[in-house]
């Protein structure tokens, strides 16, 4: 990780602002007061490196750990709760960033657990889950069925960003170039499931069920 | 352990499955798209496994560390995915195994508990968590309250289980047939439960209350 | 903390009581079982130093490894269970409890995450999370937004709580009046801010934003 050690951080943080725009703009939506505000930007940036840090045993999670994480969030969360009006007009852009966010997050994560002897299928699974984690957590703290879970492409990008960084550091390649592609075809996938509309199957049930 | 080490692995694989089945039947009711089912499969199979591991320091926990779980969960959701309207019919028969997976998750949750060197109290508390995590998630994650709360008697079966292991184990008895009396109580007391509608009391409040 | 020593575990449990109230309450109101209810109970007494454990490493979490925890949270669940008519008159009593276990709980939870070696910000919002953590599992196991997101000032007082232990133990001040002022200030905040309904702000949308 030499090579990628320069600009990780800043992608890692750029990846925690946006996740903590989307946190912050659900949270101004249903009401809450500033600091729920806060509580949810905080979540949606961290939650997901959270449990994937609480499940590898790295504790204390290095979003607790590095206050640079609060700080980011919690800039995010107000400048989010003061300019409400206008973050609706940017539902575009954030939904870019927050693609960004995905692959920076899955190509990371599945590193990051890869680094603490996980096997490849686990790293991938820590992964996927450092980049959709946050945003799961971010809903149901409103009650609401995590977005994830049913809307277009979103979680199935990041775990092909994963399976790429852990198929090449399973074949040796290096790893730097390998999470630029994983990150970048994660981006990809989920800038044309946005654009497209690309969603997953819904199954049927026959007309009279529940 | 040894005498129990050659079948626990195949009921814990059974048990992982029936849990999954759960899971997807829920999600498919509530329309998630194929992965949000799939979600719900390995959230219901192995969250409670999870959070029993993360609590007795067993990182990475066995759910995430070995692949067959995920495959079987996976197995799992796929089938009632695309057997939907077969599932619902089979409403009965997934209790019955899913009463059978209660009572084997939560005799070797307790009995795993107890190998991490947990007191008898916390090891039956976290083999009953084994038993009803899963579900509870499961449910959180479609944001409705969970069953076990409020259903007919379920918790305190894998309860009743873990007692009976804890127990023996306390008494210097063999670990194994405790075991398997324990997860058979188990499974009598939620067949019962089922069949004959036992519930636990409901507090009234008086008229006028919200 | 030789000289809290002493008295810390009665107000610990004391704290574990009035929120295992919390908790037991809510599961009345939405007619949970018997089960339910000491769930809810457990949850909102123990959730939030768990969390906190399992962040610092620190498992078993106390909550679970010893007895004394569980005896007292059940306790009150079976208190509120069977008198609940009589539980809702004393809701501004619980209301002073609460908040008096809400000071205990936030500069314990920040003392103890300073003595696992954590920074002094990692230890406030630990320390808080350990306040405010029991209420949001608490209420999230009903499928509700968390209180605490958006009621009168609650956190922000556990905040403050744990900020006056970090800085009195980053300036070598003495722990143990640190943590008695600290449990104060938060007590005092949050009585003000029940008794004056002192709210933090909520983001206004302009007209027609859903």
């Amino acid at each position: 990780m030499i090579s990628t050690s320069l600009w990780l951080p800043f992608v890692d943080l750029a990846g925690t602002f946006v996740f903590a725009v989307s946190g912050a703009t659900l949270g101004v939506r249903r009401e809450l007061d500033l600091f729920g505000v806060l509580v949810l930007s905080f979540a949606a940036a961290t939650a997901g490196g959270i449990v994937r840090d609480v499940l590898s045993g790295a504790v204390p999670p290095a979003a607790l750990a590095e206050w640079r994480y609060l700080v980011v969030a919690t800039l995010a969360g107000v400048v989010v709760f003061f300019w409400a009006e206008h973050v609706e007009r940017l539902r575009n852009p954030v939904q870019i960033f927050d693609a960004a966010g995905l692959g920076l997050y899955a190509v990371s994560g599945t590193s990051k657990a890869l680094a603490y002897g996980m096997t490849p299928t686990t790293a991938v699974l820590l992964g996927s889950l450092s980049g959709i984690g946050g945003g799961i957590v971010r809903d149901m703290l409103v009650a609401e069925v995590p977005a994830v879970l049913r809307s277009e492409l979103y979680a199935s990008a990041a775990i092909v960003g994963g399976i790429i960084v852990a198929a090449a550091v399973a074949l040796s390649l290096p790893r730097g170039p390998a999470m630029f592609v994983g990150a970048l075809v994660c981006f990809a996938l989920r800038f044309m499931a946005i654009r497209y509309g690309w969603r997953l199957p819904v199954a049927r049930l026959q007309a009279g069920d529940d």
